[in-house]
């Protein structure tokens, strides 16, 4: 991509309205735009990112076995009145008239619609379990939305649910999530801690957040430190294992501010280990037995019995966690961004200097450019007349984890590489080429 | 994929509420299901269909240089003040009001909500042209939705938005779509004309329909014959090779009931070349210059003078393309139906006899099954014990290309192989896995 045909509006400085890094960032880089309260769109880069990170979240659910749909956005109040949901749900459900006067909604959650797909499709225990997840817009009309992407109305979700037989079939069911969170999370760079959660409008008695750590976040948090260093590299798709994985974090106090209770947390937790901070909540599993389904009707034949099944949800945040990876990895002091290559918009930038009257620079850089979409190394080069130190500024910000700038150091076949942030040195376009492709292979 | 383990509701007989094919297949196997009037959910069948044909309408708008964004699905009232349609649009908009009592809408379409994002980005006439899409859901509160997703409420729609300095560089984006869309139902095996239309609710004096021919088509269609041998496999994307293309579209009559003229007709068509048609709409693409730039304020600085951008828009009916394909490929009359290879929910089924008590035709079928997705063919196996000829019966249905009986016609090595609904042969999996990568290469 010619950054001079690109659609990237950059900001000269933060915009007064952000006051968290996040919101910041991706109003100053033109990742996303405000179209009114809570609301955004998502422009190339923002929307790159987003989509990067959709489809790790989706490969790691296909990995477990869950089947993809897609349920629309706008929902029918029936099936909300079914499951007692509908008075319940309160302001944040944005209810909607539509032109013959029937109450629809716009889905904030899927409980009820996916109830009723199950319910309608599947009869026998035999077709049990039934993993199924979708991605889709959903809306929630927050009193005040703020923080950008963070706290908005309209934002990107992917939502699991499961059906199984028994308690036990379902906790097994949960316990898959419970991996898979913890793997997609890991190929986003960021640590993710599970903590005993509050169950909310959702329902049921087990829960769990997924949270990653940052000052800017709204989950108060109390844990135990040794919780980060707990491992699910080994652990394998069976119900042992995943017990086994359960149970080590469960050795250590971690939970969210509902949970809390000072004496369990100062009795459990030795005080060298002891941390009470923020965090972003970026992911949240339930179990809720047959909550939905005994009213709704959803069962099964077992043996000419008929059986609630029993249900589970399981929710990430795809466009929250655009938002969360930010604050975790952007050095807001030394204003660098640093994407992790698996989801940053492109892969390398190639910044020339470049001299109104002389096109040498830009020539080369046009050949790397080449060379390394070539290489199918997705890069960008900043082909504007812009002074090359706001270049670099910019490239800083936006957070492409390579750099290549061409300016007065460059020597015959050499050029100045750099990881973003880091020295630069002098190397030849083979070399850098290998460097990003084995960064590629690792992540 | 195991069919045991899938999510593919199948029904016995064709749904009575559905009166054109498409929405009788959709139905019957399990693609989707209605959620409310003209509100449909997406099953894994029908899932998998969709998005590869948003893959394959994606890669083609990339590759004219369209640029990637998404924007949301709630909108503000505002920015349909300035334009002026927030009155003209009529009831077929989904008006709501927020918690605040704010007035917001369900986006029917884009345009002054792209404008919105041009005008607070760019500023200089050097960033143009700028081409830019988004694939999103969208509203029409039809009053009476019909024909399945055909005719619906909530619609998957790829629309694009090009912004150029004078009329002739916006008549070369316009051709660019042309062409675009030309090579997009190429790709999806559908002979698409280009037919001169009414420009509706989107105004503007340019604008094609993009029209399948069928039956069940509600839009009436005059052609010229011959427009079916137009060809435009050497169309390049330069100002020429797009006019001459055009010109070449341009010779024949071609155009939707609003643009009917008797006497234009007869005139200019001889009578063995005349067809008056249905047909259903699967694209349709307008220049309408300032209109929306003008009374939204959407300028550059063009040499010290401010110029309003001359605008066009772009739409491919993503959801309503499944339909269509099945309006013009499947045969009701013998209950087959046959997906593209390049859109298929799988490559290849294969469909065991399996006896109880008697696993050895399932063992068989679970080894060529491994080998298959070994060769990267997207495999699924019935493993029910459903009998033999309902199953066929079942696969000829949902219209995976390849088929594997296993059965008592198979001897030693050698499977019943066939395209769907042709004749079988007895062949080996290598020879089987040679067609079937071949099919895959040349579409």
């Amino acid at each position: 991509m010619l950054f001079s045909k690109s659609f990237i509006p950059i900001l000269k400085n933060n915009p007064s309205e952000a006051v968290i890094k996040s919101h910041q960032l991706m109003l100053r880089v033109g990742m996303i735009k405000q179209s009114s309260a809570g609301i955004y769109s998502w422009l190339p880069l923002g929307f790159k990112i987003m989509k990067k990170i959709e489809q790790i979240v989706r490969e790691e659910q296909n990995r477990i076995g869950v089947q993809e749909i897609l349920m629309p956005t706008i929902q029918s109040s029936e099936i909300w009145k079914e499951s007692g949901r509908y008075e319940d749900y309160g302001e944040e459900m944005l209810r909607i008239k539509d032109r013959q006067s029937r109450e629809m909604l716009y889905g904030p959650t899927n409980e009820e619609l996916i109830t009723d797909i199950f319910r309608s499709s599947i009869k026998s225990y035999k077709s049990l379990p039934q993993l199924l997840y979708h991605i889709q817009w959903k809306f929630r009309d927050e009193l005040r939305p703020r923080f950008g992407i963070m706290r908005c109305r309209e934002f990107f979700m992917k939502d699991a649910y499961s059906f199984d037989l028994s308690d036990d079939d379902a906790k097994f069911s949960y316990n898959k999530f419970f991996l898979s969170y913890l793997r997609t999370f890991k190929r986003l760079k960021l640590s993710a801690i599970p903590m005993a959660a509050d169950t909310g409008p959702i329902g049921g008695n087990l829960s769990h957040e997924f949270i990653i750590l940052a000052e800017t976040g709204e989950s108060k948090i109390y844990t135990d430190k040794r919780i980060f260093e707990v491992n699910s590299e080994k652990t394998e798709l069976n119900k042992k294992s995943l017990i086994n994985l359960r149970e080590k974090y469960e050795k250590y106090y971690a939970v969210t501010d509902e949970k809390f209770n000072k004496n369990d947390f100062e009795t459990n937790v030795p005080e060298e280990f002891r941390l009470s901070t923020k965090g972003i909540e970026v992911g949240h599993i339930f179990y809720f037995g047959d909550k939905y389904s005994k009213p709704m009707n959803a069962s099964v034949d077992y043996k000419g019995k008929k059986e609630f099944v029993k249900m589970g949800s399981y929710g990430v945040g795809v466009s929250r966690l655009v938002g969360a990876i930010i604050e975790a990895k952007y050095d807001d002091k030394n204003e660098i961004m640093n994407w992790p290559i698996s989801i940053s918009p492109y892969e390398c930038a190639i910044i020339p200097l470049i001299n109104k009257n002389d096109n040498s620079n830009l020539e080369k850089a046009l050949n790397i450019y080449k060379y390394l979409n070539e290489m199918n190394i997705d890069t960008i080069i900043d082909d504007t007349e812009e002074n090359f130190s706001s270049k670099i500024k910019k490239f800083n910000l936006i957070g492409i984890p390579f750099q290549i700038k061409i300016g007065k150091k460059s020597e015959g076949n050499l050029y100045e590489f750099s990881e973003i942030g880091e020295e630069t040195k002098n190397l030849s376009v083979e070399d850098i080429v290998k460097i990003i492709i084995n960064k590629k292979k690792i992540n």
